[in-house]
């Protein structure tokens, strides 16, 4: 399969103009079968996400919290290059890979409630591309430009076809004020090819502050247009779960109160990374895994609770 | 009456630690006599703000936008020190004094539908303080921290007391995404003396970027915790009223949707300015004027249309 899986379907910072072009793949694949319902089902179709609010409990967010605090002092993390600190203060900003670092984090990625939904969407089994906590915290979070994750996937992982979901787990309140993730519904249709070429070494500034693979601003105000923006707010333990291709941003934070979230990307395991597009050298294990063996579930994939069907 | 005016009532920026204390001024000057009704001052009273759908039609913030764009391309305004730019672009952030270089923004300072409201909320004749237009550009347009005003007019222009509030005209719809300007609802009751101190020539640096005058995150976390955070959204042609002395802020626009806002501060005429409490020049007269000629109102003061009293 591999040959056959090198053609470039999504081609970007190819040193061209900016271009809007279909999507290729399905938003569900497979028979759609597993805990989300119909409802469900079309909202993802037609929007590229769906926000589930206190999927997790009060008690859970508060194990997941203590974990991450623990992972943060702890004094290997300081050590990792898995960790991204705010460039001005040097307050962390991102702990990458902590489904490995962490066995409640494992825990967390393997749980039914959302490997249960990732393999309904994507059809069949999948493994965790990338995981992270997000610290934004009160009065400087910094703000994250509009981007398609998985343009970036594509050009600087190898990622081949947009197989791949996002879940975020709130540790906090997403309020209006506190630099919510903003959504371009219906973005996750078309494809924004980039300007720019990437540079080597691309992560280690795109991770602070992205440079090349942003969408130009006529692509950009006819994608809200259409779709408008939604900014999914409600109580930590709240998740959202977003398409690869879905254009995302979020403003700075200068209310009090921090936002903090845990990541988890999961991808079809029929989707697996193969040399980076942009023809550079793979982007670290950390960022972008190459271990593809697929997640066993600890729940079995039934009906959410309180979700009707 | 200058000798008395002197007593610096509100210190700030005197090289202490920051510091909460009491208003010492009413909130509704004089008998509260004028176009808002009882709900209304209630909720000016205890809120600082009252937001006011509509105000203006879609006729005149056309006639609005036009004049400010006349204003922007005019070679004469490049020149004028009464203009700020974009720290990294050039682009035009706000335009000072308009009240004063432009004919129609004379008549919207004199119209009825808002230094009626000004004269009956300060309790007599009002002057204009400061006028501006703020154009927030879409995809980067900035943050602004959190401030009182007043606290810069006491501290950098010598106003005595609270006895002054803004006018913010939209000329374009304010979204929850187009970086809206947030309040601290109650804010206003409380004054907040901040640490350090005024250097020369401050105001060339805070009209982009505030460094001092600017409150302590312990004491905005304790305002935010009593009065939470509001960010009142509407069409075109909303007013938002708000007193000299509220904390409020905006975070950056990452949206394609502008943001532009006319900005008049009416201070009363028994207000009027003395010399800065902080010592140093007053700041130019386009920022802070000492014109104290009191307003004409081209209407009188009756009945807001639409508006339940």
């Amino acid at each position: 399969m591999e040959p056959l899986e090198r053609a470039d379907l999504y081609p970007s910072r190819v040193g061209g103009a900016p271009s809007l072009s279909p999507r290729l793949d399905p938003v569900v694949h497979g028979d759609g079968c597993g805990p989300l319902g119909a409802r469900d089902l079309d909202h993802y179709k037609k929007n590229g996400f769906l926000f589930i609010k206190g999927l997790f409990s009060a008690a859970e967010v508060g194990a997941f919290s203590a974990e991450l605090e623990k992972l943060r002092a702890a004094e290997i993390t300081r050590r990792s290059p898995a960790i991204v600190l705010e460039p001005e203060n040097g307050k962390v900003r991102s702990l990458f890979d902590i489904h490995r670092t962490s066995r409640v984090f494992a825990g967390l990625a393997r749980d039914g409630r959302l490997a249960g939904i990732a393999m309904q969407l994507l059809g069949g089994p999948v493994y965790i591309h990338q995981s992270r906590a997000n610290l934004k915290p009160g009065f400087d979070g910094r703000e994250f430009y509009w981007h398609s994750d998985f343009e970036t996937w594509h050009v600087e992982d190898g990622m081949p076809r947009m197989r791949a979901l996002s879940c975020a787990l709130s540790l906090t309140e997403n309020t209006p004020f506190n630099g919510p993730l903003m959504l371009i519904p219906g973005s996750h249709l078309h494809y924004v090819s980039c300007a720019g070429q990437t540079p080597e070494g691309h992560y280690q500034v795109s991770l602070r502050r992205q440079e090349v693979g942003t969408p130009d601003q006529e692509t950009l105000r006819r994608l809200a247009a259409e779709g408008g923006i939604a900014a999914p707010t409600g109580p930590a333990g709240s998740v959202l779960l977003f398409e690869c291709n879905l254009q995302h941003g979020s403003t700075g934070n200068i209310s009090p109160w921090p936002r903090s979230n845990v990541f988890l990307v999961y991808n079809s395991v029929q989707n697996r990374l193969v040399a980076p597009f942009c023809g550079l050298q793979p982007r670290p294990e950390f960022i972008a895994s190459r271990d593809f063996t697929p997640i066993v579930s600890a729940r079995p994939a039934a009906g959410l609770p309180g979700r009707r069907n």
